[in-house]
């Protein structure tokens, strides 16, 4: 038997800690497994008198993250302390410059430097790998750069946050409003105190990107994305999406044709028959269409301490037992540029919720907007709020009335220029409401 | 570069055929990702003029199998004939005595051999490798064997036979009878003129032994699993399911406990908002649930060439990276001797549908007989059938009448003991009709 795979783990928050259970439960049945016994043999946080609930007493401790990554004495560092920058790509960079391989759960520092980390990693003859970082539990990175590797792939798609498809599902059991999911999200620690990374679509967008560049072969490009969040979604929008036969998910879309990569991250009308519109709560999944396998659904949790450390221990167990991969399924030198779509758009319909005066010849002016742009209608909906029971009886209503609109396929650029005309003549109240119909089988 | 990998394939029906595509269409790509191209060097089939609709040119043709498996020039065996014994069997034997590699989609082959050709396999030092086995092309046997290698798994759970999810699909949406369905799905490809095997619960018995091997880290034993098939399920069965909250589905559950292993393959009222009670027609989905990772669903095609090409290409492509894994994910001679449970019991409730002669004191017998052997019942469904319109105002019935009971978790045995007695007392008209309800969250 070889000598042990050790570790050396910076970052002791929940993953860590998890880390740290699942080797010492399970540290013998890893060593019948792979022939090679895994040992964490150091760590790093930045308080060392925490109480974590785990038995660190047989780890040296090591204060600098940076100098742990190069001890003699470990094989792999592991590197759980999240953020882009600072200590994280210090701490990296030392680690493969010291030629340890390097499995990381850092979405952000791979989201903006996996590509030279990667070419890094190559140029040392160690791994870098980062199943944890997207997806939580769920092995979507190994599906793609792995199981997948006979096929082409043309779309990749999911729910990448357990928060916003939290508040998302709360909003439309509950019938609740935004504001209020989110705040029961805080409060159940689905949602950090600062939401915005999630609810903003930016934690998605990460996710996305590291998942492009595995399914497509392309250099990462986190900046490509368009990325919208879920703070506009109103109840009024679950509702109509409920009566049209969808459901609002944030996803994050990866595409590829003749033209090149799209990439965008956005609240989406999805048909309640597809299995992506089932997801219900903080659970993620993903959702793979390729030319041989056609389409898998890979569901479970994105988060969390002990699913997270189930990844991490998924690429230790790989180094364990001697499988070095490219960081992104292929040499990082043989990675194709990104190239964005030229015509980047949307493929699909749209939902548009607008607030309307409902003043004669207002329903015909936008009607002759959106005709102008080409765009075609497939469903109208208006529904007349309830006059007050203190109102005459055929009333001129004095709000502005909801009308939804959804559009058969159309171009992204029409939308917006029709919607600028509507918002220029003076009909809506608001400004419109869009949210993009992704078309799943 | 190293010299390519080559293949010698044997067997050329759907899935051979299009794992020749497969490789002809993405070998440059294969070649960058691994660093090594994929040949198929030479093939074997029974007929040798038949058109498959793809350029075998370019690949030796050998009339023999064996031959083909020890051949000097190739360094994988691809077996896609099929069969637990015969060419297959003899084959791949030759193939591993050899020290060439094996890809196999052969599930009956290892489900009766799995566990001496992966001896076999170890002691040549070569690779056994069977991901198109279980569940087309699910990448599965990647995610138990290695994406789960840092957790104990307790259950794995799921739909393995597309031809039973379509039939039960169908009688669920159009109220047509399982023979109906069933003819259906043979007009349709779906189901073979000898539907025995699908049907009767022994294809998903198959691949559940090889994925329970892998999960509980166990020699592999088809034998001890207990196999009912979907032959006795009624349309007044789907209704009931319905009615209650549930779903019919044929799953094929391996459970790991203190006292052993139990694998079973049964229909199984699964309740509606279980992911698993989602997958509809002839889609596969394989479900675990293990301690650090929580529950992971995977669902996509379950059979069809070119997605079990896909899965096979998996393999390969793990061997052109040079990933010798164990057959079962761990070497052959760490698998522990299969324990079979000691008090082999369904965890959960019965649903038990009887066709009772309505006469005074039937109904009580009943129950009594249910609460002799500690059966608590969490339901009593029975509806009278409606009185012919010629039939006076408050008719005795003539015809037996059917009652459904959904019992609290029993233990198999006391439902057996009480339906027994039911059966002697002389109250019911037919075999009583008893399906598992599984708990699932």
């Amino acid at each position: 038997m070889q000598h042990a795979l050790r570790l050396g783990v910076a970052g002791l928050g929940t993953v860590g800690a998890s880390l740290v259970r699942l080797v010492q439960r399970h540290g013998n049945e890893l060593a019948v497994r792979s022939g090679r016994a895994v040992v964490i043999q150091a760590v790093s946080a930045r308080s060392r008198g925490r109480d974590r609930g785990v038995d660190l007493s047989a780890m040296r401790w090591e204060d600098d993250p940076v100098a742990l990554a190069r001890a003699e004495d470990i094989d792999v560092f592991v590197e759980l302390m999240g953020g882009a920058e600072g200590s994280a790509l210090a701490s990296v960079n030392a680690a493969l410059d010291a030629g340890k391989h390097v499995v990381t759960a850092n979405k952000a520092l791979l989201a903006a430097h996996g590509g030279a980390l990667a070419r890094k990693a190559e140029a040392m003859g160690v791994s870098l790998n980062f199943e944890a970082a997207a997806a939580g539990g769920i092995p979507i990175i190994k599906t793609l750069r792995e199981a997948l590797a006979g096929n082409t792939i043309s779309r990749v798609y999911g729910i990448l946050n357990g928060t916003c498809n939290y508040i998302l599902t709360r909003m439309e059991r509950e019938g609740l409003s935004f504001d209020a999911c989110l705040a029961e999200a805080q409060r159940l620690g689905y949602a950090e105190a600062d939401p915005t990374f999630d609810i903003d679509g930016h934690d998605t967008a990460h996710k996305l990107a590291l998942m492009t560049a595995i399914a497509f072969g392309s250099e990462i490009d986190a900046e490509a994305i368009y990325v919208e969040g879920i703070r506009s979604i109103t109840s009024a929008d679950i509702e109509a999406a409920d009566e049209l036969g969808y459901r609002i998910k944030l996803l994050g879309v990866a595409t590829r044709s003749d033209s090149g990569i799209e990439q965008r991250v956005h609240p989406t009308m999805v048909p309640k028959s597809s299995p992506i519109a089932r997801i219900d709560g903080v659970t993620n999944a993903v959702a793979v269409e390729a030319d041989f396998v056609g389409r898998l659904v890979l569901q479970g949790p994105g988060a969390g301490g002990d699913a997270t450390a189930s990844a991490v221990m998924s690429d230790i167990a790989d180094l364990a037992r001697g499988d070095l991969i490219g960081t992104f399924g292929r040499p990082a030198t043989a990675l194709a540029p990104y190239r964005r779509a030229t015509m980047p758009r949307h493929e699909g319909g749209y939902y548009i919720r607008l607030s309307v005066y409902d003043r004669p010849g207002a329903f015909a002016a936008i009607a002759g907007r959106m005709a102008e742009q080409g765009i075609s209608l497939e469903s109208i909906v208006q529904r007349r709020r309830a006059p007050r029971s203190d109102a005459p009886e055929h009333p001129v209503p004095l709000e502005p009335q909801p009308v939804v609109l959804v559009t058969y396929d159309t171009a992204e650029a029409q939308v917006k220029a029709a919607l600028a005309n509507v918002t220029a003549d003076g009909h809506i109240a608001e400004q419109p409401q869009v949210i993009r119909i992704e078309p799943l089988a």
